[in-house]
């Protein structure tokens, strides 16, 4: 690359690093935003610094929030009896959007890991357990993710949680809605018969 | 979207102005780049507004600069006598990638399009009039794209050459090298067929 061409390089190499874009497309992306005003360029720029310095995690919940409390801890319409355990705050955005859930989450900030050093004290494991005496809470959903580390929490979350006086439940895993029987992996199906309820 | 959350929000939004990426796209970068560490958020945004503060254009060709003469204007390696006609400075690139044309270059900045309003006075055409008699330029290569306003362009600026002094080419159309006869389009094979050359 020229010489001159260094300040493209460098916003086509951030843009390179986020997930999904290749060297192609972020030097595309670096191109195309040259063609914006300077005002628009700035405002992606603050946008870029503004969510990382004004994004914080909520003190209770762990969830994204600009507050102390984010909105749905601070809601009181939400019932503290029902607690949802989630990987990472996506993993509410994504329950949220179902409107389906009144309870509130509990954010662990990732999963049980050994293999990459990840261990009990280095999610939000105590924080989980402070909440149960603190908030009266009477039933928890583990709702991580069902991949090996996501399981191996849940279990261990679930043995750990028999000394308090909490159902413990776990998300069902099965056929997706509108999935194929025919081209469903065999771990899901196994799930899905292991899951069958009575009609 | 929880008020709480806008400036992910924002950001998401900024995201989803880039070409190819939609809302959902652009939700899953602002969450990613919400994990990266404050120094990579700000070495992004400060790429952001220095690409956008230090390119200009070339004083001659129209390309991308961080100087008053692009790499390729100022190398005196480069020759004078033949000039290569472009819509932007993303083609000037392509074309460099082939390390084939060893002339110069020149950037309209956009294609004759009376739709669009885009007229002769808007695009760089007097500054090409302008350095065919002072860099003594013996051949115009127009390489404007093989699309409706790219053919035009490069008619009009055919025939307003013709009392010029130069030899006026225009890049071939073709079948593109390992391609399918079958899965041509009949206008790109019929140029084909026009183009064809004595072995």
């Amino acid at each position: 690359m020229a010489q001159s061409l260094e300040p493209i390089e460098r916003l086509a190499q951030a843009f390179a690093r986020l997930p999904g874009i290749g060297s192609k497309t972020a030097h595309r992306l670096a191109y195309h935003v040259l063609e914006w005003s300077p005002e628009e360029v700035a405002a992606f720029s603050n946008a870029l610094t503004e969510a990382k310095t004004k994004i914080r995690f909520c003190d209770r919940c762990g969830h994204y929030t600009t507050e102390a409390l984010c909105d749905i801890c601070a809601d009181p319409q939400r019932s503290s009896d029902i607690l949802c355990v989630v990987r990472d705050p996506r993993d509410v955005l994504a329950l949220e959007k179902t409107h389906h859930f009144r309870g509130r989450y509990h954010v662990l900030h990732g999963v049980l890991s050994p293999m990459d050093g990840v261990g009990v004290d280095d999610i939000r494991i105590a924080e989980l357990f402070a909440r149960i005496d603190q908030e009266g809470v009477q039933e928890i959903v583990l709702a991580t993710n069902p991949d090996v580390e996501g399981e191996a929490t849940a279990s261990y979350l679930a043995r750990q949680l028999e000394s308090y006086p909490v159902l413990v439940t776990r998300i069902a895993h099965g056929i997706p809605i509108g999935g194929n029987l025919e081209y469903i992996d065999e771990l899901t199906l196994q799930r899905a018969f292991d899951g069958r309820r009575q009609m």
